[in-house]
């Protein structure tokens, strides 16, 4: 193939833009820092797309679907959240364009057409939503509100990489709104274990979960959990979050509700998302040198048969063979493709699927029909075994389980054994450099949070859900500290 | 209920905005033009989506997904396109927010951070799309290539209706090219055709299919193909185009490709779309004063349960009878509520699921337990009847289809009776009062059509693709005519 491989050890950041590239994943458009999504990219996120959304609607929510512009008074509103984004805001300024009249042909922005107020693009949809909350709460049996919504948002990013920042991005953003405290932090929390079973069983990454510290959180919450997952090079990559915004939103759109007591309070409210960036956790986490190493829940095409032929006439009676298989292999609900393009050499197409990530390969040649075989590759660990045709099918489905296992057992013991336990200041620093995540003391104050960034390119990922409380010394500042916290270097 | 009952008769525009707001389907947002799409509309439109989705891939489309924006010089590139689109255009001009020196909390655009090229929010993304396939296409071999897209577009409309003309819509943007201008064309009709049977068999709206005439073409077409819609008052609504775009896009953004005889050519182009503007033909094809009349494919609760009881003893004893019925209904597939809700009563919520569309209503009460009977209604005809517990299941399934012909029988009749053909002007004028299609005979040139446009409002809706030749006179020329046309008023 026409493209240069790089190795992972090599240039691990090279490695993934140009396996994004090869692997027809996504590409970088004429717009600066918005990218592309091919098919085979968006058939892989058109797939975890279905996956969580019949988990939102098992857990009660439902879509809708909410204006991509807010108005520059609503954004405003909730002054946290507004500072948060104002500096990487798309604002549509005009509502029409006019022939140019020096340019034939070619159009200018119609300076007659100003808004009176400008629109800003939505680079996530609180203000917008609980502007029109407002209207649609009036009791408490108005809420719980579930309500979940797919969309594309834009942030401007100054530098961007294809799925983990691009100024545009695919996401679902749950906003949900509640009559209690209580019942809001439940449903964030419910979120954040939809999306860490959603990484673990369906993606095949391992997580932690946890709470940012107050520098890290989101714009306008009150608590921001968050999934972490570690990629291959030993970095952190924030996968989804899930934020209690307590009652910033509904006090800063005066949404109030009347109790059963006939009180009137301030509703409480949640957020959630997780976006594109997740194909980007997908590809880092599991990919080697040779591509894409995709977990059958995820591939689009989970088998592929590659026929090994001399002439059409020994290619039709391989076809023959290949077909009642392909059927059995499709009633059981594995999505299977028979590639017998005369146009391209088995070795081309070998390599091909092999970059592309496809769980299982199976040839089959002359050799093998006389013999009753075939012979099986497994992409995750290249395994090559001739196999019985008898029984195949049953083969095929343990195999997929087993190579799904296989993946998330890999990629957690990758993890496990990269989460490093240290206690000074020395240690911290050369363990960084080793890559993974550094459990450590900290003092709990901004100020030191800054400072070990701005030393070491480090931050906190979180503070684990299920930490232990443990007495020490905070590595920089050597102050008392009652926990461990997790830093990393991070997409 | 809290609402203002409004009949079609009476005023038919506002009985349609009512309706789409009493019913939870959509509401006007903060933004002007834009509007909310609530979670009841937004599971139809999803119902929508499954359905035309299915049937794209089964004709060989795959999904991707390009920017949001599209710089002004791609934007102008194909000028007829540029040209339609100009006028309706949102434009960014700045990638950044301030904190406003003279309101404090209050932000401005910053003046410093203005794009060097405007950003033109998407109308229809031919010209993102055909700048980035420049790359995808160098070979005969490169083609067909058959891309669909979900995604919201912006126009910017002076006159708004929900649903029907919105700032901001949801819509599916189809965009193919291929080798021969033989195949293009048949690729525009094959998708024509898949519009017009989803919306016969699944939103069970007759439609008509034909060709736009030059004026009324998408710019930058060379041939639109439509289906039109006639709606309860007579006026016509186009649900769906199919353009065949000729080599207009190839040659605005230099696409050629090289031929198995190694020549140079241009690629040939279509595309087409339908929008949340469908959802608006499904309300008013068939809903009644009372309310939404959903065909049973397309509806979110196909069948709703309700309790008449005294006392929570008694809607014990009904509940337990109803569990059952429930699970038997969901292995069939039929999407079943049971509402128990203490909070409101049996007449309150009979009124509820009528003016939400809900096909089929059971009423169960002591009297039934008693004679193992329930109460079924019909959304559709009203009809009530006692039907026996026993083989409840199969009668809902055949009713349940029964509901579904009806409802497209109903508007097939409607459609018939009310297209109407005429040979005078006079004829044409009064006809045109009646509402209704009027079949007629055209001169064939714009000058005419419009003429009759700003005489009578009704517009050349298409010439129908079955048309028959037949000589006769323009009924505003008196010119030489070959064909009738069909003219409507139209959304």
């Amino acid at each position: 193939m026409a493209f240069q491989k790089i190795k992972r050890e090599d240039d691990y950041s090279k490695w993934y833009n140009n396996l994004v590239v090869n692997a027809d994943l996504a590409e970088h458009s004429a717009v600066r820092g918005c990218m592309v999504i091919k098919p085979y990219g968006y058939a892989i996120w058109e797939k975890m797309q279905q996956q969580l959304d019949k988990r939102f609607k098992e857990t009660g929510h439902s879509n809708a679907y909410f204006p991509l512009f807010v108005p520059k008074s609503l954004f405003e509103a909730e002054e946290k959240n507004a500072e948060g984004f104002a500096k990487e805001c798309a604002v549509v300024t005009h509502y029409r364009l006019k022939s140019d009249p020096n340019n034939p042909g070619k159009l200018i922005v119609d300076p007659d057409a100003k808004l009176e107020e400008e629109l800003i693009v939505r680079p996530t949809s609180e203000a917008i939503i609980w502007s029109t909350y407002k209207n649609w709460i009036q009791s408490y049996r108005d809420l719980p509100l579930l309500i979940n919504q797919w969309a594309n948002v834009v942030r401007w990013e100054m530098r961007t990489r294809l799925f983990l920042r691009t100024a545009e991005f695919l996401w679902q953003e749950g906003h949900t709104a509640h009559s209690t405290r209580q019942e809001a932090i439940e449903e964030a929390e419910r979120m954040l274990d939809v999306y860490a079973e959603f990484a673990e069983t369906f993606l095949a990454i391992p997580v932690i979960r946890g709470v940012k510290t107050p520098n890290e959180r989101f714009a306008g919450a009150d608590e921001t959990y968050t999934i972490e997952g570690m990629m291959q090079d030993g970095k952190a990559l924030q996968m989804g979050t899930s934020h209690f915004l307590g009652q910033n939103f509904a006090k800063a759109f005066e949404v109030k509700f009347a109790t059963k007591e006939g009180t009137q309070e301030y509703v409480w409210a949640t957020s959630w998302g997780v976006s594109t960036r997740l194909m980007g956790a997908l590809i880092m986490a599991h990919s080697d040198d040779e591509g894409l190493v995709l977990p059958p829940t995820i591939a689009p095409i989970q088998v592929v048969i590659i026929p090994i032929y001399k002439g059409l006439e020994e290619l039709e009676t391989i076809s023959q063979k290949v077909k009642p298989l392909q059927e059995a292999l499709k009633k059981l609900g594995i999505s299977v493709k028979y590639d017998d393009r005369d146009t391209q050499r088995s070795g081309w197409k070998f390599a091909e699927y092999e970059l592309k990530g496809v769980p299982v390969r199976i040839a089959i040649g002359p050799r093998d029909l006389q013999n009753n075989t075939v012979e099986i590759a497994r992409r995750d660990t290249k395994e090559k075994m001739n196999v019985s045709m008898d029984g195949l099918t049953e083969t095929i489905q343990s195999l997929l389980e087993d190579i799904q296992n296989t993946i998330y057992s890999k990629a957690k013991a990758y993890q496990q054994n990269n989460i490093h336990v240290v206690n000074t200041w020395a240690e911290f620093e050369a363990t960084l450099e080793k890559g993974g995540f550094v459990s450590a003391h900290w003092d709990g104050t901004p100020e030191t949070e800054e400072k070990i960034k701005d030393e070491t390119k480090a931050t906190i990922r979180c503070i684990p859900l299920d930490n232990n409380l443990e007495e020490g010394v905070c590595i920089l500042s050597g102050k008392a500290s009652k926990q461990r916290v997790l830093f990393a270097r991070a997409y």
